[in-house]
């Protein structure tokens, strides 16, 4: 009897082009049209002018091009601060005769082009909520309770995305296109959290967006790129229709030092070898880790973001034993504020 | 029957000025004749240009004139990255009135002024050997095994000290003031390392000082400062002559996510409330750990001290559920190389 | 016949805490009671966390009391990227029995404390225009055209200057202490105009500020900072009723390598020798100069008032052939969008 | 009767990928087999973690690939700091039936592969002597004094390279990866100075290279890539045998600051319109200017290079009223130490 089966390569990197890697893998045997997703961490700052983003990137498309890989999201986040290691991971799902036993399932979707007067309002949530249950049903998840992460790449507000919205008559959220940045991954990620039923869409106004930080998702983690209108989704999750040694759980830490809450995650799993752990981290917004003050919001050589990255990078790190994990910032509503979602992949040492 | 006993008082601070904190405490009563030394992490980057470490040492002079502190070391180690938290560690002892109980013991000595043509060689390392086994002495310490923590102030080069050296006819180890501190903080470490019995003196050439990086010492941490030609020593440990509820031990981390030794020093501890941590941490000379390629050494945008801070910072916080700890860079001869000691004092619960 | 006369002195620092050349001043003769006003050039980073500011602040307090100078305006700025040099400028003034004749006048004032809820409104701006005045009448300048640079403290909000405003019924214009600096900044630059009749304060509306570029003194520098409620004033410019060899004018940079409005007011001036220059510059905000894209604003390694210190810095340096420039940041309605007011002072050849 | 002829572009780049504007070049009628090289200013740090330069470079070859553009020098400098817009120099040659005038001229050449063991040793400069001679015949220049400015693009130690050469039981200057760059970089500046009769070859022993900063040329600007093992020269001066409105001049600063040089050479030109400025910019290694102490090499938050570009970015810009400039940094033996070579290039308004 078919099942789907998910597998995830981690694949180090020696800077923002080295791919060589991942062409090892397809030289090996992998079907490169198994290929659903990348998720990289790159070496850049993560912030605006990260130009290694775009280069890997370009240099996936390159690869992809070249090994008939089409439809495949490409999310590349920058910031390896301190010893954590530029990788790639790639998630890929086959069919295969083994009978189904719940197992990590990975769903994808992508959300029809989105007006640029939706962004970071209700509208984009709908729109998201929509792709993430659609993305869920690919994946064979039935209830809510049973996805683990949900990774979307959203589009921006440009310029002249903005110009063509105001000739219609329209306005859009914000003129700053680095604002909308934020205004489209917190409003994705209310969306996510819509589709997963941890808020409802009527509790939530258009000003809530960046705002209400109590509004969050635990299992969302999203970016902005400017290169599509869309919104291209991936769902991770257990799903009793698919196969394999792979299986997922997630934590919400609730402050950059939680690691009660991972180290409970992690008790839930199987026994097994450590595949992935997908975070996101944030300086806390307060100003102070339980009562005692943090400096990342005040330092003008280093941004915060970067302080985030490493030092929860380093709590996750010493937690796990391990430092290619792919740590991402830029947390709006994605989990409490200064805390963040963790998700953490095993291969389990002996199929369930 | 009086023993001696010791204190400590971790104190917040809101900037590099501010002492309020510690005067809090004169206030309420603590005897300002009793501190012996202070440690702090201020919030600069921890390198050349980091001023806040001489503000806040200027702050402390001020503060302990007018309160009649004589003699206490005054040590300030920039860089409090990631959520770390600048604050000041208030070392104290006394003289009380109860049984003698094996515990904390804090020990100090001064060395002789050192001739300049010593730093960074063998004589350096003599005379700093010399003066920990005097720190010793001082804190009834008899048994290197029960140190656990040394913690040095060490001269360097200035230009006049080279000249003046020239002009005797003696070389000095470089001209260049600041791979001066290298050398002075790396012949202190060794000169700890000497005195507790880790290496032996005869073992080591001239040529091993920042060289031989198999060479350390496990319970130093040294840094150098400008405004001193003698070493002022710090000496931690337990000692059955002095009381209290203290008890401190230690750890050397192999690399930055080694968790495992430090929860296993932390177990060898009794039960009780977190008082201090006390670390060490440099990014591996390797470029990798465990394997996997790290950045820090590439990064010129961020130096690699404060990287590696950030991350042993959130290591060591994700474990003992505090951020305000003294992670100190620079770590030559101070612990393996990419890993280093860890200090963990704790209040017992129950006194011996 | 008596006159009054002013003095200049550019002293060279080694670092933020060292006023050894001022204190050399004071030994060779200068007599503490002259002086009005000192403004520094440190080297930190001229942002929130840059520390060189208060640690030079607070050593010219303990250097000043030492010598019984009272009354003196310390106006610290931070930042001295490129080669531009750590310094500072001790403005003196004295009366000297000598004939009147036009020179560089001196005038200082300061406001009273003003409520927190006029901060980054109009009240603000009369508050320093009537404090322009009074320092106007106090240099003995009459006519608004002689007065050539304007260099304001001014207070910003703090938590609880906010809480205390809305403990009362009143709103602030900002709860956010870091922007309520540029709002502070940019009134107070306005009130200058409206003293030297650069804009007629009916024309601006509270939402003015911060907003309206084209709005702006050609003649201001402002700069915020914690310590005081009210606003310190110095008013710089040419009067009949002083005597010596300085003279001052000034130019409008209309965009960051505008050196011929500079070279135009320096052919202004007599023959002479340079004593000062007094420049704000900032980041062209429209992302060009000269239709040329700049990358500053998009640099999150490098904060974009440092780049244009830097920048700028060399541009005057080039220009002047000197480094020990008062190169300030932070130009909210201080000169023209992406350019700024130069002033120059010289010591002419011969007097006049 | 046919003559050669230079054609340079200058093109906007609105990030490191952006060709468009060479592309539009193309389109509009420029042949690319006339292209020759292209000097390009990125907005990257500059330093080992530029990836700016790399994204550039790949996107030029996909580029070039399509357009048949076959041999053309691609030279990428990263940093373009304070206002210096990020910019390709586009340099072509062509033959013309016109008669030869007295007029800019281009030569290039290539080395043979270089023994790693030559690399930072007199060897070096020997053959990046021989071959600047080549390319000054290449470019019919005779008289070195012709020579305007030299851009080199040299090899570096890669470990594996090390690792040959000590099979083969040679050594290499250093083992420092890194440290070889500005070896190369120096060898290959003072194998220009060779050529061009600067400095003769038995004056400078293998320890001179990156010591003797009195040795230098005034008209070489260098850059080390992992990408060759051979190096890629081209020549830039006025040839009797070309023809066209093109000139060239140069001038050495000799400080940061040093504008009358640049004057002068400015002067020495024909009118016309400023076509291009080529530079490099070091932080002045005394630590002064002019007397006055700098910060660039204290600052541990921006590498000494950025502060430099930014600053002599600054002058020069001021100077020419032009921000899209080539400013190079790591000037090993390029110009004197502090200052650095400065090529100049004009369309005449009315050729000669």
């Amino acid at each position: 009897m078919p099942s789907q089966r998910a597998a995830l390569y981690r694949v180090s990197a020696s800077g923002p082009a080295d791919v060589s890697g991942v062409e090892a893998l397809f030289e090996n045997g992998l079907d490169p049209k198994t290929v659903v997703a990348v998720l990289g961490k790159t070496e850049g700052n993560g912030c605006v002018n990260d130009f290694t983003r775009g280069y890997a990137t370009s240099t996936f498309e390159t690869l992809f091009a070249r090994h008939g890989v089409t439809g495949a999201s490409i999310v590349m986040s920058g910031g390896t601060e301190g010893a954590l290691s530029p990788h790639w991971t790639i998630f890929c799902r086959d069919t295969v005769e083994a009978n189904p036993e719940r197992s990590l399932a990975i769903g994808v979707s992508r959300t029809p082009d989105m007006e640029p007067e939706k962004l970071g309002r209700r509208g984009q949530i709908e729109l998201v909520a929509d792709g993430v249950r659609e993305a869920m049903a690919d994946a064979g998840i039935g209830n809510a309770d049973d996805v683990h992460f949900v990774q979307i790449k959203c589009p921006l507000l440009t310029l002249s995305r903005v110009a063509e919205t105001e000739a219609r008559g329209e306005t859009t959220v914000t003129r700053d296109t680095l604002k909308s940045m934020g205004f489209s991954r917190g409003a994705s990620a209310l969306g996510v959290a819509v589709a997963l039923g941890e808020i409802d869409l009527e509790e939530i106004a258009d000003k809530d967006i960046c705002n209400r930080l109590d509004f969050y998702s635990g299992r969302a983690s999203t970016s902005a790129g400017v290169e599509l209108a869309d919104h291209e989704i991936i769902v991770l999750g257990m799903s009793d229709s698919w196969s394999g040694p792979l299986a997922i759980d997630h934590a919400v830490m609730k402050d950059a030092i939680d690691t009660a809450s991972v180290r409970t995650a992690q008790q839930r799993l199987a026994e097994g070898k450590l595949v992935a752990v997908l975070a996101k981290a944030e300086p806390d917004p307060t100003g102070k880790v339980r009562g005692r003050r943090h400096t990342m919001l005040d330092d003008s050589d280093i941004s915060a973001t970067r302080h985030a990255r490493a030092f929860v990078g380093g709590v996750l790190a010493g937690l796990f034993g391990m430092t290619d994990i792919y740590v991402s910032g830029g947390a709006e509503h994605q989990g409490p504020p200064g805390g963040g979602p963790v998700a953490i992949i095993v291969e389990r040492a002996t199929n369930p």
